[in-house]
């Protein structure tokens, strides 16, 4: 990479100028763009498979982890799947003037809530270079400009993507410079970027807990927050126990190092003798190693001395683990459980396995969490997976956005109000 | 006033409780704790009112401006009016676990957005006493606890008016702790409120342009940015004069004093010569300051002498000025106006006058701001005249609300997905 001097001021207002024109774009010129850079990856694949090569080889050649490594690489049918994402989303209805409600109001104005893009937002990420495309591609359909920046790992690998992103607008009729990446590495300009609150509308942190945390703490303009998941499942006394054992082992094993993934499981007494030696054979199957308190230690005392079962520490609960491991604790009531979820949990995803339709009703609504779930796992807190056609991020907190942030949580709205002279006494 | 100890965090750990009951209670319950207080309002009238005659002659003896004491000033009418607004909102329809939007996924998982109160809302507010009773009522009706600091001035009213409420709380079966009134004056107790994101969901400043910029700097949850409108209205080349000067000098000369009063007239070149004058006149009638710029005093220049029309300064422009001012600017094209408004405005409320459709609607569509209105007045932009039924503010932010908030703007939602052991590959 070469170290370039970036005008981070210039290239804001060129983003919200940009911005603005986006903003009140037709709906083919859009999906035109994505169909651009659907066809731009497929005719660039070989150029960008070669700058990824050449982060690879430099992140190689400075010692990176290979999980980080990992995580970089590109192949043709990564290259493929970030195309085909493109075109998805390019599907998907038009979310920019959607009217949310409109009426007319007894002195004849006639009064619409409408839904409109933010204007900029900034996205800071880690070493996926996907990233790029996922979220400038969620950008273009919502009519957000978009500044980008990337880890320094992926830069080469990055610079081609935004670019071939940044063509495919400009082919499309639509002003290149709602796509900005910023080309540098310079860890200043992140602090420079947060400054930015005149320019960016949203910032999106994708990557670490320590990250998102950063981006919180210091940035001038609202940031998502988000990425941190300390999930639990409680099974109630009157589980079903064999899809409490199905759904416990998918939410920590299927893959346990994202935001979604269980953490602690609670469990009733009624069912903890019964419950805990089953899943301590599941989860040694999978390697799962259980950090069990007191009471949950007792009920596992003849598992077999080859499971992973270990005294847990009181810092334990309220861990993110992001590892083949689970605290587990005893608990004598769903109030119980409750209390140590309200104490311990993220408001993330949280989950009750019963058969007792009142109780799990009574948990659904009383646990204050994004997503709630009954009888199944929390595994399924995704964009995706709901149905909101793609996400950038999931939201842990309370206002604007909820939960997993697809398209139409990156914008706002603005009412509008069409009159004839009409005055207010 | 007395000088109490306030435990803020005790008094954040007993709202934060009993916020949780209340997210759970039903309707019937909310809507008899806002008769309950309605009829407390009316039986303790004489109560009301001793306190209220304390705090102004307190006030009084201390020299405060009249100005402000005229706010504090309350009366039967004024007190009939607050049990009045208590009826009406409780005859809105519940808000509370109302289902946003539902669907079945592929796989059989039953999933549900249901709108839910966001927690305990914290209310910094000045002078007025009907805040107390208008932010509870909302809060108890959308299931929010709320931490009320009112101003100091109006302590002992507010201190009544707080415990009818808490009384009628507790009668309808409601954990009284829900309402938490700061039973002292003591300043540092605003920084402590302003450092508990632990149990104030939303920080709502109501009251100056100051308090809201201090709150927005120094609260550590979210808090609601508005209160600062600079607005501007744009009278077309094509614009029907007679609706113009109606609109522009109800916009101006109605409620002067308030956040969607028109600060700067932009008007389009091709009118200026005709329709500044005739604007000079009926400004001079109500004693409307004007601070022209050059072409706009160009315009102006065989208006009588009596009139109130000077140079305008450069800060003219930008400025709020809460006050029977206007400054005025001659521009040659909407897309100078608007250029002017993008750069100068607060993104409150914009307004153009115009019997061009095209015109207008691209005016609509183009301007960023919380409310856009074509031919009429920004002083429309209020809950109670949208029909939201009631405000707890006017939010310039982007995110989570734009413009007045209403019930559903001091709610969050949650997602709950309801299923039978699905597991996700």
């Amino acid at each position: 990479m070469t170290a370039i001097a970036v005008d981070m001021k210039q290239l804001g207002v060129a983003a919200k100028a940009a911005s603005r024109k986006l903003a009140v774009s037709q709906t083919a010129a859009r999906n035109s763009a994505l169909e651009g850079i659907a066809r731009g990856l497929e005719a660039g694949e070989a150029e960008v498979l070669a700058a990824n090569r050449q982060d690879i080889a430099a992140a190689r050649a400075s010692g990176l982890d290979e999980h980080i490594i990992d995580r970089m690489v590109l192949n043709r049918e990564r290259v493929l799947a970030m195309a085909a994402a493109c075109r998805e989303i390019a599907a998907l209805p038009d979310p920019v003037r959607e009217v949310l409600e409109q009426r007319t109001l007894p002195n004849g104005l006639e009064l619409q809530r409408v839904r409109v893009p933010l204007g900029v937002i900034g996205v800071i990420y880690e070493s996926r270079p996907n990233v790029t495309i996922d979220i400038t591609a969620l950008c273009l359909k919502s009519g957000n400009g978009v500044i980008l920046r990337g880890g320094k790992e992926a830069f080469n690998t990055n610079a081609v993507l935004a670019r071939i992103a940044r063509d495919a607008a400009e082919a499309a009729g639509l002003p290149p410079d709602c796509i900005q990446f910023i080309g540098s590495t310079d860890r200043a300009l992140v602090g420079e970027m947060l400054a930015m609150d005149r320019y960016i509308d949203l910032l999106i942190p994708r990557g670490s807990a320590e990250l998102v945390r950063f981006v919180g703490e210091n940035a001038t303009m609202p940031a998502v927050t988000g990425g941190v998941g300390v999930c639990h499942t409680y099974v109630d006394a009157a589980a079903d126990l064999d899809k409490a054992l199905r759904v416990v082992v998918n939410a920590k094993v299927e893959r346990p190092t994202v935001c979604n993934a269980m953490d602690t499981l609670l469990v009733h007494s009624a069912v903890a003798e019964r419950f805990l030696p089953l899943l301590a054979h599941e989860f040694g199957v999978s390697g799962v190693e259980m950090r069990a308190d007191s009471r949950a230690m007792a009920a596992l005392k003849d598992v077999a001395s080859g499971q992973r079962v270990i005294p847990a520490r009181a810092d334990d609960f309220g861990t993110e683990f992001l590892a083949l491991i689970a605290a587990v604790k005893v608990v004598d009531s769903m109030d119980e459980a409750m209390e140590h979820i309200a104490e311990f949990g993220s408001g993330h995803s949280e989950a009750i396995i019963s058969e007792d339709k009142a109780a799990a009703e009574r948990f659904l609504a009383e646990v204050d969490a994004a997503v709630v779930f009954a009888n199944t796992s929390t595994y399924f807190n995704d964009g995706g997976q709901f149905g909101l056609g793609a996400e950038v991020a999931i939201s842990t907190s309370k206002l604007h956005a909820r939960g997993p942030m697809g398209l139409r949580e990156i914008m706002t709205y603005k009412w509008v109000v069409r009159g004839d002279g009409q005055i207010r006494k």
